[in-house]
Order: structure tokens, then sequence, then C-alpha cells
């Protein structure tokens, strides 16, 4: 199938998907000659590797969101329809939301992925992901609110399960948010309560492989396990959550199988692409991984489709050492930038050479003054990778929006261990602090 | 009735309510030997004369909001209780919260008030109030959620439904949201969208009676209408809602009868006293005025109960001038001052003359630049009286929190005209957006 090239009418390039892959190809396709429609469900860009601040009363969502028509206000040939897509036709080159349709020369699918509970959906209920603003603030209810219910409860036992919190996954997010609990409970909360001492709480990482953040050198993953144990949290490794039911947590770790109360589980461990990868697989016959993610070409089309891309979390690029690529910020930035310009090539008569991920570095924040850095050659610890974990977000923050403030403001409330935005909300905020008592 | 002067056995002290009227009687409790405990259903201080900025998309929830244990992590004296309370005994000196009691020596009720729609509760579905961080939330959602909808609607007459806001109130709320509104509409948005020109947004301020802002002077109260106007505001005075159904305003105006289509009706008019009035009212034979407020003595305790008394917006102190004391911060603060002295004072043996207001000035937010500023024999507008409501606020808000960072964003925010805290968020935020459509 050849890309429609007309010279004279407009090109058309519809984008699902407002996340990073979704908004740095739109981005670099502005100031050309190309109409731009950016579909999402949300009004807003979402910062998701700050979520995790969100979830742990660090930061407001409107901290870490952008609204998509703000960041393209200025670029006239760009569209934002807010919308939910429900299909594709890639005959008729027509993207369907609801009773509305919507035609596109170049489409970009960049919708990402969601949590997996590798199916075991009912564990959904005790344990929440963290994907969303609400599921950052339905977490951060949780986290506050078992505290509140500890600090009622008179029963030892039900106490002790109000203050263990028990993390699954060893990734960053996993890592991420046992170290802001860690920190939370040992250092922010302490003063605040009466009849409990916040510093009795279990913090639980439970992780599959045999080390935490599995991505970075073993150095760095052994450096950062110290770390999280100095500050409190206990790591299981080579562990394996068999069920998650009425707040227990029950695993294996080698042969011994054990049951954790807590009423607070939270889920960091599987991932898998959005429903759209199943839409893209029922449409145009792409293969689908094992996880939900399509496989793509070393363009990022999809096979048989020259003007359908997969950018972002929700593919599977395996053409650089024959891993998928990581569902990482950079990536998916990297794969819009990549698909922008080719797309502006293709328009003049030319093409690019495949898809090349550069990979600068990985990194994990673990606390206070404490993070890890890899960046190759180069591997950075305590303080100074801190240091560059902050500066690398403010970058990437910056390159939005001017929230030059925002982002001062969250660096004080950082320094300051000020926790500002611990607020229990929601619809059924009080009556389910209540009933979790 | 005596009031239990125990000189060795700790004076127990139970404040319902965390809003200003029971912060500051706590905190000025601080340091003493009298027992507080601090009862409240949500875990937070609310200042709530910011919260029209939070659904208007300048502000987060977090930035207007003090965790009420992190304002008393350091008084030793004061217990924070996360719980509602369902009654009051006052012979046996009990506040009753489910199945949990707590005894008190003195008791202040401080529970606030709510929104009323004068007995036609039906009209809230179509026409949110403004009273919690979720209600802002609400507005949020429904302001620009209007405008997407608007965006996406090919029906003229549809679509000017969506860009007609009608405000019913014209106090200080009323006026604060009709001035936010027409900035975002007029300044803000003006860039973002492509299919409608938010300039042709429509924003009516209906007020009951003769002039907005009935309680500053006739002369600012003409001021912050003129300045209303120019900014784009239609105001209706002297007139009366007589219906809301289906997203239609019916009002009365003189003899006239009309009737506005509009998709984002927002409530600012009445209030009545929260619940916790009735109960009292029922328990101890006080009386509550026609608005649900409690009649309180002239040192501020119930008649009957020299240890019970009701600070704030749910009381009605009325020995100042006949008329009864407004339900603001700064009545709310003074009360809860002289209600902790004079408290301190019985300890002693002494006692306090009756309560007295000293007001100091009234002021109002209109938008960037304009405000009015009564402080009887000063008066000022535009800009000075915009830079002293600036003032007066962060004061008041660093007297609980050093958010000094807060603040200066949102100076920033206020000044660059930045929205960034625009996103709809809540469990059925897209499917909502799409039904109004």
């Amino acid at each position: 199938m050849e890309v429609a090239l007309g010279k004279n009418k407009p090109h058309n390039v519809v984008i699902i998907g407002g996340g990073f892959g979704g908004l740095y190809t739109a981005k670099n396709l502005k100031s050309t000659n190309v109409n731009v429609t950016l579909i999402d469900k949300r009004n807003f860009h979402l910062f998701q590797p700050l979520l995790y601040q969100v979830a742990t009363g660090t930061l407001s969502p409107g901290d870490i969101s952008s609204p998509l028509r703000s960041v393209f206000s200025k670029s006239k040939n760009t569209k934002v329809l807010l919308g939910e897509v429900n299909d594709i036709d890639p005959k008729a080159q027509q993207v369907i939301m609801g009773d509305q349709v919507v035609n596109y020369d170049t489409l970009i699918v960049a919708t990402g992925a969601n949590h997996s509970y590798f199916g075991k959906d009912n564990w959904q209920e005790f344990a929440p992901g963290l994907k969303t603003v609400e599921d950052a603030i339905e977490m951060r209810r949780r986290i506050f609110g078992a505290f509140e219910a500890a600090e009622k409860e008179t029963d030892p036992e039900k106490r002790n399960a109000f203050l263990t919190f028990v993390i699954v996954g060893g990734g960053p997010t996993g890592v991420e948010l046992a170290g802001a609990i860690a920190e939370l409970a040992y250092k922010t909360l302490k003063e605040d309560f009466r009849n409990i001492d916040t510093s009795e709480t279990k913090i639980l990482l439970l992780q599959g492989g045999e080390r935490i953040l599995p991505h970075i050198a073993p150095e760095l993953s052994e450096e950062a396990a110290i770390s999280l144990q100095k500050l409190g949290v206990v790591i299981h490794t080579n562990t394996r959550v068999t069920n998650i039911e009425n707040n227990i947590v029950t695993f294996k770790q080698g042969g011994e199988v054990k049951e954790i109360p807590s009423q607070t589980i939270l889920w960091a461990a599987g991932v898998k692409g959005s429903a759209m990868g199943q839409i893209l697989a029922q449409r145009t016959d792409v293969e689908c991984d094992h996880a939900g993610r399509v496989i793509v070409e070393p363009d990022l089309t999809i096979r048989g489709y020259k003007n359908i891309f997969v950018v972002g979390d929700l593919g599977n690029f395996s053409h650089q050492d024959g891993k998928p690529l990581p569902g990482v910020a950079p990536v998916a930035k990297q794969q819009g930038e990549y698909v922008a310009k080719l797309i502006k090539r293709r328009l003049k008569g030319h093409t690019l050479p495949q898809f090349h991920y550069n990979h600068v570095g990985s990194l994990a924040m673990i606390g206070q003054n404490l993070a890890v850095v890899d960046l190759g050659l180069i591997k950075l610890t305590g303080f100074l990778a801190w240091v560059f974990w902050l500066v690398i977000h403010i970058y990437f923050l910056i390159e939005f929006d001017t929230k030059l403030l925002v982002v001062f403001q969250w660096a004080w409330n950082y320094i300051t261990r000020n926790r500002r935005s611990r607020l229990i909300t929601g619809r059924e905020a009080f009556v389910q602090v209540k009933t979790t008592n």
C-alpha cells in the first residue's frame, strides 16, 4: 500500500493518545502544512513519571498535568479532539468515535498501556495500580486513610494490618512508592498521631526476579536495595504473589508460602497494552505479543500499513537488540520525534533509516537525597544521583510548560518534606475511611 | 448549670469542625493544660475563600488545604479525630460518633453551613454550589466540560447553551466566579479552540437584591458592577430565580419572566446552617433562625448551657447591631479566639465581657487587577484593591502554613493567567463530558 502524498490537498495526520508518544509526534509537526488531529479521552497530558508523588501526597494532580489545548494553543495546524476512539477502519482510513468519523492519511496510535493482573483481575479491588490521576488519588486515599484507621483502631492485630504496606513489583514505580511511603511513615508523619507510633509501620516490597530495578546495572540495583533497607523497607526478591484477597497477600518465596495481612496493597507489577492494540490486531492482522503490545516494523509502522504507526508503550519494537524496548517516557518521546520526521520526509518524497533508540540512561528515585542513575559508563548513587534525577525531571517538565514555579515549589516540598497535598478526597472519601476501620 | 472547673483533673475541650472557627479555637488553646480534641469529617482544613479558584482552574485543592494533623503536630495537648458526629448528649456531656463516645467539659460546635436551595433541592442537580473540594472539582468539570462540548457541537442553539454560564447569587462568591469565568472565556482560552470562538461566551450574574455585593458600600458595589460589565458579564439585579430544570433557568425580573438555556448554572445564593444545628436544637431547646443557624448568647454559648459554644457560620450572633454577623472567615476566626480566651479565663475563675466583632473590612475579587475593598473610611478599587486583596489572602494563608512558595506560584499563575489546574477529573469525568453533548 502506498502512502497518499497529494501535494496540494493537506495531509491529515490523526494521533490517538496525548501521552509522551502522541504529544511529541504532534509537537514535531508544528509549523508544517500537515493537518494534525490529536484525540484523547482526557483534556490533559499527564507527566506519569511523577504520578507516584501525587499518590504519596507531595504533588497535586494539577502540578503534573498540562492541558492539551494550551500545549497546542499556538499550533494552528493542530486540533485537539476530546473523545474515545471505538474503532479504526484502515481500508477507509477512518477513525471512529461513537457517531463521529475522522479521516486520516497517516495514523499514529499512541494509547499506551494499562496495568495487568496477569489474569487475576479480582486482585485489583485490593491492590490498585497507578496509571491515571484517579488511580493516584485513590492510592493517596488508601495510604493516608490507613494511618487514620490505625489511629482509631484498638485491636492490635487489626492496627498492625493498617500499618502494613505491601508493594508488589520492584521496578521504578514500586521502588519509588516504597521509598516515599517509608519517608512518610518514618519522617513526615512521625509527630502527627497521638495513639499510634508511625515508626512501627511495616513496608514490604515484593519482587518476582532476583533483584529490584532489573533494568539497571546490578551494582546500582544492590545500592538501591541497601538504601531502601536503611529507610526501613523490607525487600523480598524471588517472590511470587499467589493470591490477594480480603486484604491478605499470599506469596511464595523459595518453597515457603507466607500470608501477610495488609490493608494497603499497591500494584506496581505488570502492564499490558491498551485496548487499541486488540482493535488494531482485529482490523489489520498485525500481531500482538503476550503483553498485548503491537509488534511494529523497524520504521514503527505496522505490517502491511505504511501509514499506521504505533509509538510508545503500546508498541513492541524489538529491532535493536532483539528485546522489546522498555515502556518509558524517553522511548515514547524519541519514537514520536522519529515518526514526525518520517512524515515530513515522506511528504517531500524521501524516507528515513529505521528507528534507533538512543538510550541515555536509567534512573530511579528512592527518597530524600537518594537515587540511582545508570548512564552506562557513569553510575551515580546517593545525593549526586538525586540531584541528577531532579534536574532531568525539571528539564522534562519545563519542556512543555513554563512551570518553573511549580518545579521550585515541588523541589521545596521535597526538601522540606512537606506533604501539603495529602488531602483525602473523592465522593466516598470519608465513608471509605470509616468502613475500613 | 455551672462549668466544671476541677483544678487537678484536666479540662476536656471538644471541638466539632476544623474550619476557621474550630481551628482558631484549637490554635489558641495551644500550650495550655487543657485537653483539646478536634473532630472533623475530613483530614484537612480548607481555605474556603479561595475555593472558587479551584473551581475555575487556577489552584489545585492541595494548594488551599492544610492537613489538620500537621497544623497541630507540635501541639501535644491537641488530638485530631477523624469522623462524623451523629449526636450530642448535653446532660452526660458526651459527643457520639457511631459507637464511639467522647466526653467533654466544654464543647465547641463549629460545623459551618451548607448551601441552601430554599426548599428547591431538585435544583441542585442542575446548579451545583461551592462548599467542598468535591464541589469545586465538579464545578471545574462542568465549566471546562462545557467549552469542550461546545467545541464538538454542530447545532448552533445547543452550542449557545454550552457557551452560556449563569451564576445565581451576587455576593462575593458569585462575583468572584463570574469574574473568573469571564477571564477564562475572554482571555485564557481564547486561542485554545478551533471550532468555537470563546469570546462569544455569555456570562449572566443573577442577583435577587437591587445591587451586587450588598454587604459593601453602594459606591463600591456600583464600581464592582461596572468592572464586571467591562469584563463582559451581564448583571441582572432585582431578579428572582423561579425554576431550574433541564438546563434552563427561569427568572422573574420586574413583571417579566425570562428563560435562559444554559448547560452551566452555578449556585452561589443561599446558605443554611449545617445539620448539627438541628441536633443541638433537639437536645438543648436552643432556637435556630430561619436559615438553620443557632441563636447564640452574647458570650457565644447557647441558652442554658454555659459549656456549649457555637462559633462561625453555624451561629446567629445578633448582639452587636441587631443583625446577625455575616458568615465570613474573620467572624469565625475572632469567635474562635474569643472562646479560647474565655475558656482560659474561666479555668482561672474569671470571665470575659461579651463577644465583640471587630469588623476590619469587606473585600471581593473581580479579576486581574480588579477588586473592591471597603475598610469603612478607606475604600479601594482597581489595582490597589487587587494588591490589597492579595496581601490579605497571603497573610491569612501563611498564618497556618509556611506555604510561601504556593502563594508565589498562585500569584504567578494569577499574573500570567495560567490555568494549569484545569484538568477534568473524577470517576465519570469523560463519560459526563460526553453525555452533556
